[in-house]
């Protein structure tokens, strides 16, 4: 706690981070937690509380006073309202609706519209706040203007000036850089028309993909956009730190996926929502669990012949579990980034079955030899040998095939395609080593 | 082919994108390909190259003359140049040297200068075009050179201006934002302090960890951060477009590490480098697998008399490493993106051991009743049910420890974590269930 009064004594509001104060804050326990949070000045506290992670937001809020809440929201810029509105739902609906009604008319205006985005729509991560003049202004009143909106702390972080026509719809982005080296006794039509340059914007549509957004970043190398609607009206803007964000997020959602958790719930410190929806998992991986005990149950005399079989089926198993996880790993991820796509499945689905094979080959002679001299019996050898290469060649298959179907039906890859997988390989390893054996050594 | 040259015909040089070409390049089969690397314009290759995934960039050089390889080079920004040389290099390391010995002084000091940052490091990331001024320049003064280094091409994607000493040390940030209304006719010195603002630069170290520096960005929302070696003097800056590549890397190096995979080995074609890589995981799977191997046959006995328990065994097993593959995912991930951290620890496992537990408890029930009806013995019910309770337990501790545990001693949580956490589902998997069988039901 004398971090956080140090803090605030040493540095000015202006001077402040919210993240600092969010970093200082969660070095603290408990009640020490509960007395800082009065400590933070009335103007951060709601990106100090954004900061955070879900459960310390929720400590916050749960030491603030609705005028506080309210006062909170109003300093954020409007996406940030957005998604402090929506936390505090989540924490407590009834504070939530009694800061909405003390909120004034433009902020509630802004974030009703915000709420009608979808959460994977380019609109629900936008904020409203834009620098835009028309084109017959000149440039030294345009700044005149801009000079004013950043004093009265209406506009931060600005790149681009927005010309919009007399329906404000986007018809030019300028670049600061450009508008820096614009005449600025001119209009901007005269300064465009001179410049011979197009100024023609990349534009965001308000329902479009998220992911696709995200990607015009990445390929044109953007730190803003603007963002439009269906009639090419300016909307408002995405910014390079929504980005950053947003591809943690979806490199978090796929990496849950792939090992059966849910994102959403995980983020919430609520055990019993996680662990429901962990659980939803489990019980589908109890199902292809029992399935391949069925398959061992096929062959319960060849077992009960020889306990070496029991002993070594696991192994199968395990190789082709593991040799699979790899090749869908990267076929999912690589699909995801961009870097493969549904024309090149015949070359990657060749190219894994190779990797694989090959490790196949060498693990299935290094095993082969374990089992002769463990079990002393050069044909178990030469059965365990044999699974585990068909078995690998299954995982190289199916770990590239899978996510790739699945892709070409629309279907997020990462979403059950582990649990086809393993199945498919417990499946195939138990089938493979326990039915050869029946084969060879009985 | 046709598309790639209504391409070329439809838009002027300014307005053509290199990720445009590049997104055109990919739908080519090779032998369209190899032609129209031809059309591609001079001064756009180099990026069109980079922009592509490496195996088409290794298609895109060896059609290219020592030439043309070096024009490309020289269009490039100085840290795309480093790159651009660092892959080609891996295409063909004579063409390389050639290409980089008909390179001007300046290009060739620059590439020499950034490769000697090691991979982590910030500067290994940054490009040194910068825009600067001294303080005791006249606005107006500073402007007037920044237009004529864009109209030169030599500055791109400027968002700031960089103020420094006369021994080209850092002093100031100024946003364009600031600058743009600043009085030109005054110095820079009398613009900053009549403001009141103390512009004061965030800047990361050139031999920074760069994900120290991804982290700034992220809690910072910049878009643009200055470089500046140990004495402080500027050399260089990272912009935004640098940080998505950065995120999507380090994403895809965690996701691929607990697949037992390795990020470099299969960016490249070579099956056989991705191969081998891969193969040493498996191998250490493959020990693991065995020594789950050697519990069983310890229980050889046990298993001879009855052989439901080989049927079942590998239930027990499956159930324990999918949920503990649950747990280990959340945390590493968590850990990585800063949710959590070390002083969370005896919460976290806490909690995830409860929800493992939890789903532990309702799937033991489940498999009981069912190995019950299954086996037509209630005690084999018993047996499954309470095996299945201990190594549910276990995996939400492992899952949870396992990488907190690594991060203590600074090893990377998502390397190796996921090969320990099923070695120990796996025997305790095998153990519990055998062991308790063993008391039990004989």
């Amino acid at each position: 706690m004398e971090k956080l009064q140090e803090y605030l004594k040493s540095h000015n509001e202006s001077e402040m981070h919210p993240s600092d104060i969010a970093q200082i804050l969660r070095q603290l326990n408990d009640s020490q937690f509960a007395q800082s949070v009065k400590l933070i000045p009335k103007n951060l506290v709601g990106d100090v509380a954004l900061a955070l992670p879900d459960r310390l937001f929720d400590d916050v809020v749960e030491n603030l006073s609705v005028d506080e809440l309210s006062h909170a929201v109003t300093e954020l810029e409007s996406d940030d309202q957005l998604e402090f509105m929506q936390e505090l739902e989540e924490v407590n609906q009834n504070v939530a609706s009694e800061v909405f009604d003390t909120l004034d008319e433009d902020d509630k205006q802004e974030i009703t519209k915000l709420q009608t985005y979808d959460d994977g729509e380019a609109g629900a991560y936008m904020q409203l706040e834009v620098f835009t003049a028309t084109k017959d202004e000149i440039v030294h009143d345009v700044i005149k203007r801009f000079a004013d909106l950043r004093k009265a702390n209406e506009l931060e972080n600005v790149q681009n000036l927005f010309i919009t026509n007399e329906e404000n719809k986007l018809r030019y982005t300028i670049g600061l850089d450009d508008l820096l080296i614009f005449n600025f006794s001119k209009t901007l039509r005269d300064n465009i028309e001179n410049s011979g340059e197009k100024f023609e914007p990349k534009v965001a549509r308000d329902r479009e993909d998220i992911k696709d957004v995200v990607h015009y970043f990445e390929e044109y190398d953007l730190s803003v956009m603007p963002v439009v609607n269906d009639y090419g009206v300016l909307v408002g803007r995405i910014t390079s730190d929504d980005i950053y964000d947003i591809i943690n997020e979806h490199a978090t959602e796929q990496m849950y996926n792939l090992a059966g958790v849910d994102d959403d719930a995980e983020e919430n410190e609520e055990v019993l929502r996680a662990g429901k929806k962990r659980a939803s998992w489990l019980g589908l991986n109890l199902i292809t669990a029992i399935l391949a005990s069925v398959v061992i149950g096929m062959f319960s005399d060849t077992l009960q012949s020889m306990v070496a079989l029991a002993i070594l089926m696991p192994i199968v198993a395990s190789m082709g579990g593991n040799a699979g996880t790899q090749t869908l790993t990267v076929v999912v991820r690589q699909l995801a980034l961009g870097d493969i796509s549904q024309k090149d499945a015949f070359r990657i689905i060749k190219k894994e079955i190779l990797i694989s094979l090959l490790n196949g080959m060498i693990f299935a002679i290094v095993m082969g030899i374990i089992a002769y001299i463990w079990f002393g019996m050069s044909n178990l050898g030469t059965v365990i040998a044999l699974s585990m290469i068909i078995n690998l060649f299954v995982a190289g298959l199916f770990g590239a095939a899978v996510p790739l179907f699945l892709k070409k039906m629309s279907i997020d890859p990462a979403i059950g395609s582990a649990v086809i997988l393993t199945t498919v390989t417990d499946v195939v390893g138990f089938f493979s080593f326990l039915g050869l054996a029946t084969l060879i050594l009985l």
